[in-house]
């Protein structure tokens, strides 16, 4: 009997309109989360907390469907998607008087979007091959952060006293450097700094030089090896190399070799 | 006798001169529009109401030509760039007399300008290959949607007190975080929230890396269509592929092979 | 007698030391122009007099000696280079008393210092192909302009009211969207218009979003032609294509043939 | 005796365990620097003394291991990274009593920071890479230089009388030039001098045109120098080129128009 309602449950689950129900109720969570942030009168309220408990319950619902369904229970929650739906899902079922922990109620409703990924299949590749590329930008990343570090130690050794809400300790440097980065107000801070040591315009255009230096690098890293990638891709086809026609061409000049004789 | 006028009227359609009269046309009413930004003294006014007449009367005969000389009067109208020259022949017709009314029909006028993609082809093709190239996008723009809404819904539940203006409801912080991703004075928001939150600094880093690296995937994304959409033009070229130089020279061997025996 | 200097010019002409001199000359009068710029004392000047008197002398006396050690002379003022390079240094000679036109005698001197692009051939061949990339981009930049134009009508007709000093007439409204397209404080120009008309952020980001758009097929157009560009070289270069080889081994297989008979 | 030491040494220098001890140093050296910048309880400050003279120490140690286990002692100084650590090394040993030279002390401390670059062999490489980078572009930066030159030039003769802090020579007009590059608040600069000089927009755009256009060309050429060293590595590669193939194939004839005879 489990196993006819575990194969009823997956043709469930695989259903196209199951599936468009799930993506339909995660619109609603999101369109309600978004309709609360207005000043609303109070029977919408009481409606928006109603439509709370109907997407609780459905969310609920859905994630047993699918772990009824799941053919290997074990390594359910090895898989981060399910980790993740688990969790909004369990953290929306606690009962919260609290008005303390009621922001943090809310927010743990706006992930509820979040799982518009989880189940559409195109924006969880489109995730996993961006998580796939980071490790290989990891030094990039690690030089970058010894450049924020270094330009954030001699920003705080010396600035210091000129504006401490800047550059008062290498925490608040780094924010500050990181401002820089982008550009916003940053001939404010220099001319501010220049006052004082007029020739600190040298650690700023340094700095952004290291920074665009090190991104223009991290882009090409990331070119480079959609590049590769795509290579590789090619290579695995069924063309054969031009190794293996060589060795074709070769065959045949034993075979005519032999024919001479 | 339509089948002659038809006929005729093909050719005027495709004569350079006319074509590049068009174009002429187009280029002045661009510059009355222009002019009429200015102010202009009276007699300038007169000639710009009657230069009005002439580039709407002129439109609609070109247009009357072009749907007369078309061989396939059904799906005329199914080619968005026809819709879009009827469109505004037709509604440059509405007299208006209405005060209020005019300021749209200046507003239409102006989109007289755009014609010029219309009837100049390279752009067209221009304007149709970024429009193509829009759904391929589709899954990335969802994606960045999803970060936008999600951090919208979060600064509107914690910081709407804090400044009502810019995170006062969903709509306005998105527009909010629009502004940060454009880095325009974005750490004036920051400082302002950081006051109450001080680690607010978290939101909007975070946000800046998430649609930093959408966009980045977005940007490389596009290079990777264009540069397999060149691959698939080069292989559809007359060049034989491996497989195919792989397979004459296995002929090549079978011949061979038949005259040992 | 004229034959024989014209050829001991072109040893001139061509000898490393007299290039590297006029290299020398060249960083020289920059330098003579960067000091000016600074208050000198009056013996300071007196020396940029002579400097300058030395500077014209010297590159008239260069300027003949490429002109007549030119073996084909008529063609001569029809290299770009040359032309400018002539009028840099005719503008040079012309005495200047009246203290009005001073300040454009300094201008000319200045251009003095893109001689150095006309006399180091490596920075020609990089001017020469980026003035070449700029018609195959012809289309793109015309599109741009009309995006320009259409945003600049609509934004002086809509909002002239609001802020005449930015948005008075078309060319204003254009310089004004360039600033926008910077992300050049564009918040503070939307929030004033956006207390008129509270839609009007609909213009500020289709604007961005269409600019950027085009701005990218910008970009993705000059990376294609780069690589088409390499292509096309390693295609002239002496590997033998894919159809050569299949024509030879096709003649290899009628050898065959009639091996067989 | 000595070459056993020689050995032993160079066997604790290829060691996991002390390889993963010096990136530990060198971690606690920046967090200690980090530290330095918050205000500390005396306690806390005479830790970090104490801290101070271990990493000294550590560090000198480890120079020295390194120096006697190298096999190449001639030619230790040629390489900079050894030359660099010697530097930060030996530094660190003066003792500075002078509370001027205090923030020099604290400064080169800094920059043992930048010794886990000298000693993970990943951010060596890439350290490198860029390194390698630098000559080829070369040519773009020089030409960068002097469009900046000839602006700066431009604008401390015709503005510097407006605003003698942004133009006032040409060393402060270069920096103005960099910050409107940035597009930091550049409309501020040029809405200043428009009053004065209503065309100088023409100055502004120009110039935003020509740094663009030199940067995008900076960009092509580092992504076509990555594409050329890859299609160089691929050539390398084992596959036999089109020409070796066709070379097989003409063998192949003339064996087979032997066998005809």
């Amino acid at each position: 009997m489990y196993e006819s309602l575990k194969f009823n449950l997956n043709r469930l689950k695989n259903n196209k309109i199951f599936e468009l129900s799930v993506v339909t109720v995660i619109i609603i969570s999101a369109l309600e989360i978004g309709a609360k942030t207005f000043e609303l009168p109070d029977s919408a309220i009481s409606i928006t907390d109603i439509l709370d408990i109907f997407i609780t319950v459905f969310f609920l619902f859905e994630l047993t469907i699918r772990f009824i369904a799941d053919e290997d229970k074990k390594n359910f929650f090895k898989k981060g998607w399910n980790v993740f739906d688990t969790l909004v899902v369990v953290i929306s079922l606690i009962p919260i008087n609290d008005s303390e922990m009621a922001l943090l109620a809310r927010l743990v409703r706006v992930f509820r979007v979040l799982r518009m990924v989880s189940v559409v299949p195109e924006l969880r590749v489109l995730i996993n091959s961006l998580i796939k590329a980071l490790p290989q930008l990891g030094y990039v990343i690690l030089l970058m952060f010894i450049i924020f570090y270094i330009y954030a130690a001699i920003g705080s050794f010396v600035f210091a006293q000129i504006n401490p809400k800047l550059w008062g300790d290498i925490a608040i440097s780094m924010l500050t450097l990181f401002r820089i980065m982008t550009f916003e107000d940053w001939t404010d801070i220099q001319y501010e700094t220049m006052e004082v040591y007029p020739m600190s315009w040298v650690f700023y255009l340094s700095f952004i030089f290291f920074t665009a230096f090190a991104f223009l690098n991290m882009v090409i890293g990331i070119v480079v090896n959609v590049m590769e990638e795509e290579h590789a891709l090619a290579r695995s086809a069924k063309e054969p190399s031009m190794t293996e026609l060589q060795d074709e061409i070769r065959e045949l000049k034993a075979m005519i070799g032999e024919l001479k004789k």
